[in-house]
């Protein structure tokens, strides 16, 4: 069966590891692009531009914003992040998925422009835990931490924006859970070319026997 | 988290497989309690009244109908088939997900009167396919196959009103399906009980580590 191609939105509070999820997920469904955003932050080790980020100045990325280039963007602790809009579009009308992992600033916005797209909430198991998972993260700073702690209550509230919310207790069954979304997302019928596939009563089998 | 029971209704056109697919998706999640109809046909060899269905005579399924207890029912060429609305609606009230395995008649007519339903489309690979599978299956006539064709396009033309279509070229990959579809609808924002369980941003598991 043909379809649409479907933006899925992995988002949740920072250090809640939506990173990682996502990371396990596109090793498993590979037939996903993930979007990858532009950013003025510093590369982290190990990071190279156009693998993680887009590393642009503050001056190009301000272009980018000009020139109606980016789905959405965000300051997030002095950095600007930000969605290019030509890849995941050109993508979408090909009838591929698209994956964007963005923090909850992000998302709201991304909701704006495409609210067709599938929002997945990850949740920490308890604010408790989210604040060791920070703590023991060596890539923040004490006092990034505690400003993260602050905007974590509003970024819970926010859930109620999202589709779906996974609970990230244990990574293989949030992982799971995310492919479960992304198989049951896949057979809508929203997402289904209808009449050109059911109205002649016959399917097309891929060349893997999957549908096409 | 807490959540609202949640209707799935697997159904599709005669022959298609629904039947096979619920059965082994039931073995598989064992927490969805499967719906039972009631109807006037003679039970087939090995069929028993309380497990396959309620096998009532004409007189007592009108008395279902007069008295509003029955969630949809249906004249299925020349038996009476029913749903029993109080165990279903029972069930959700307590949390508890129901599974109905329904001819496409009677979907449509749940759908009616439980529009938040989960509608599940089983779709054969192609008309053809349906029609040996409904030709070696020792159970139907010629004449009843006949009719069953001829009723299938009217049938797949029905898919729009539903959330899901799975194809049934091959039972693992529907059933997995399926099972990818229950669990993303019980991560879905809309069935979870958010502010009982997101206000106060802690999450108690339950006895086995999941969500309870």
């Amino acid at each position: 069966m043909t379809r649409k191609g479907i933006l899925f939105i992995i988002s949740g509070p920072s250090g809640v590891g939506k990173g990682t999820i996502k990371d396990v997920v596109l090793r498993k469904i590979t037939d996903i692009k993930l979007s990858i955003s532009a950013t003025t932050r510093s590369p982290r080790s190990g990071e190279t531009s156009g693998t993680d980020y887009f590393f642009v100045n503050e001056d190009t990325f301000q272009q980018l914003i000009n020139n109606d280039e980016l789905l959405e963007w965000a300051n997030v602790y002095g950095n600007m992040y930000g969605t290019p809009r030509q890849f995941v579009e050109e993508s979408m009308t090909r009838g591929q998925d698209v994956m964007l992992e963005i923090d909850i600033q992000g998302a709201l916005q991304i909701k704006q422009r495409k609210p067709d797209g599938v929002f997945i909430f990850i949740c920490p198991p308890s604010i408790e835990e989210l604040s060791l998972r920070l703590a023991t993260r060596a890539t923040d700073t004490p006092e990034s931490i505690t400003l993260r702690l602050a905007a974590c209550k509003w970024e819970m509230a926010q859930v109620k924006h999202y589709d779906y919310v996974v609970l990230n207790r244990e990574l293989q069954t949030a992982v799971d859970t995310v492919c479960a979304i992304i198989t049951a997302e896949r057979c809508k019928v929203k997402n289904i070319n209808l009449e050109r596939d059911m109205i002649d009563s016959t399917f097309n089998p891929g060349p893997d026997g999957s549908s096409g």
